[in-house]
């Protein structure tokens, strides 16, 4: 993976440059947890993604090789790639620390047990999934 | 913590609106390894953040709970709060995605390799430093 427009060198801005804006990562959230892969699916999700800014973000997260689109028109499918796949660790990280940080939502807990619990075995888990439906 | 403006329940959207902005991150980065800890050494950081956005995110991260602000004037000094000490093993995930698929910066594959062979280790470490110098 290559970036012609990096801000330095640094891999953490690297990681931030290449899907690291706050819709790019719930739009990642909705195929790795929510089964979504059509543009009405992500454009279901909580928390009401324009049309504008989904559209921008697919187009740069399949430039920046995260995903990869198929088939045209109304059955335009999206998939994550394998780069894609290679951010569970970092959505669990990212779940496990509003877990712990995150004084309001108690009914949460239930994944999060699970995931502090046996962590390895949750990730094989949604990372088998996501091989099968998404084509990996 | 709490947020009145949650965008939804989600514990990624939690983090994101918390903490996961670009610029957010590279100034928790700074903190977490590179030892800055004031509005100069911030500004310094090589990806040239503007005066207007680094005032913005350290008020935001300041009121958000992940960074504390000490002192007046010139000798203002920011520290990582526990939350945002909470976030280096996020931060590691990110580095190691990015040693595994930027394929351009070679030279920073030594610190990765610590990383892979010893991350507990090298998080401890990281941990205790933090903790001494930010007062934790």
């Amino acid at each position: 993976m290559k970036r012609t427009d990096r801000r330095s060198d640094c891999p953490i801005n690297f990681a931030l440059q290449t899907f690291g804006d706050s819709w790019s990562l719930l739009i990642i959230r909705d195929l790795m947890f929510g089964g979504a892969r059509t543009y009405r699916e992500f454009e279901a999700g909580p928390e009401g993604i324009s049309t504008s800014v989904l559209a921008d973000r697919l187009r740069t997260l399949t430039d920046n090789g995260i995903i990869r689109r198929e088939g045209r028109g109304r059955s335009t499918r999206y998939s994550l790639t394998q780069a894609g796949l290679d951010l569970l660790p970092l959505l669990l990280e990212m779940m496990l620390w509003s877990a712990e940080h995150d004084s309001e939502i108690p009914e949460l807990k239930g994944f999060m047990k699970r995931i502090q619990a046996d962590r390895a075995g949750v990730q094989a888990e949604i990372e088998a999934r996501v091989r099968e439906t998404h084509g990996l």
